[in-house]
């Protein structure tokens, strides 16, 4: 993301275990989502890693939490949210943040 | 992390780029980071993952900006940061932040 932008800012840490269920529908859904996660108000930036055991955290960056209430009231994300309920994740956490203060560091 | 602890509290996110450099030694002290965390006053939890293409996100969590203040100057963590900064990190960055709220779920 943008290392310019000051906090505070928000973060949504979503962390989570996916079932072995639907890979290619997971995967494409998943790529969409990012897409158009950024065409939203109020979007900064998003992280997301996943490792072979299945767990994976994705962190987004918002401007606001009213920009949070926005992405996850949008329409195709809410299809998508439903699906992942239904079959893609075993379990998952999701957390609202305010993000304080950050640093960066940047090898040589 | 304990899923009965109700916000607000803290949480670091951890976004890192590995070198290729030294990769038993950052295990080893990846490892031993996490157990003297766990024994740290205030310490919640820790979530990790890593990818293949060595894109990391670990997030712990924590009671107090007190707390995180008391692990970031732990005297071996600190030793464990220079080295970070030496060989182990191509980038990363580092947030601290307040949850707000959070939610959880668990299929079937």
């Amino acid at each position: 993301m943008n290392k310019s932008i000051e906090p505070p800012y928000y973060a949504v840490i979503f962390s989570s275990v996916r079932t072995s269920d639907d890979p290619a529908g997971y995967e494409m859904t998943s790529q969409r989502m990012v897409e158009l996660a950024a065409q939203q108000p109020g979007f900064l930036g998003i992280e997301s890693v996943r490792g072979a055991d299945g767990q994976g955290i994705t962190v987004s960056y918002w401007t606001s939490e009213e920009a949070i209430r926005g992405w996850r009231d949008q329409v195709e994300h809410r299809l998508a949210q439903q699906q992942g309920r239904a079959k893609w994740y075993a379990r998952f956490s999701l957390r609202v943040c305010r993000v304080e203060r950050a640093c960066d560091f940047a090898s040589g």
